[in-house]
């Protein structure tokens, strides 16, 4: 695993969230999937075309987490995973790996991004199948976990 | 919505379960999504990223369908949605979305495609997020129902 190219989502979602919601996430150590099974309500899933490689990037988010960011960014509280929740995924989703695709770019890497899907679900799993190896990264909050996964092709 | 950009996809759906899994697949009508909510077990999510457009593409399964194609392609039926049966999905979304890029790119519309993601988890629903509409072609067959979502960016 290149930690010059994982670095960039965690920081990116890091200052997403802060910025947009006040919201803090406590990032775990990146680490390589192998059985682990994240279990998630809402994410968003996108996917990214370069001249060096191709790849695929999602968020996960417990619904309490999704529901305490649109609270604290529109001051109200939805009742549960709608519509504007998952329009408010698939833009953090894209912020965040816009974020990373400057950050990268910076260092040579470039990718285009393709357009957001957000998939709603209680404990849906997701499975990157790109060749690579997946990578996932924790986080944690007050209001719920989070975590990003990542998979390049070699 | 323009017919020549959606058919590929409908049509290379039909070809590859028909060929890899002798699963005759009854396409309705392309048509706009607008309220309609499609649920399904196991989804297969794929970008695509081309100089003219990019966008999203989503193949999703009812549990029966899925395991189904897989003892036809096994001559084993799994006991639910395992990774083998992800793997496949997986398998069915690249040779689809490569199936269609291929045929679109006769047309003079080149794109290229990230790696695939599959979603498993009952009842989950897809929201695609690029600008342009989104495109459901719904599947009937024997043993349940597909549908494939397509949306990309004007």
């Amino acid at each position: 695993m290149n930690v010059e190219f994982i670095n960039p989502f965690l920081t990116s979602l890091v200052n997403v969230l802060s910025m947009m919601a006040q919201t803090q996430l406590t990032a775990e150590k990146p680490r390589i999937k192998k059985d682990e099974t994240a279990l998630g309500d809402v994410s968003g899933l996108i996917g990214m075309v370069g001249p060096q490689t191709k790849g695929s990037l999602s968020i996960t988010f417990e619904e309490g987490l999704a529901l305490d960011i649109m609270e604290k960014m529109l001051g109200e509280r939805p009742e549960g995973i709608n519509e504007e929740v998952t329009d408010m995924v698939g833009e953090i989703t894209n912020m965040v790996t816009g974020g990373a695709k400057n950050m990268l770019g910076e260092k040579g890497y470039e990718f285009d991004m393709a357009t957001p899907i957000v998939v709603s679900g209680q404990g849906h799993t997701i499975n990157h199948k790109g060749d690579g190896p997946k990578v996932i990264i924790p986080f944690n909050s007050d209001s719920g976990k989070a975590h990003i996964e990542v998979c390049f092709d070699k």
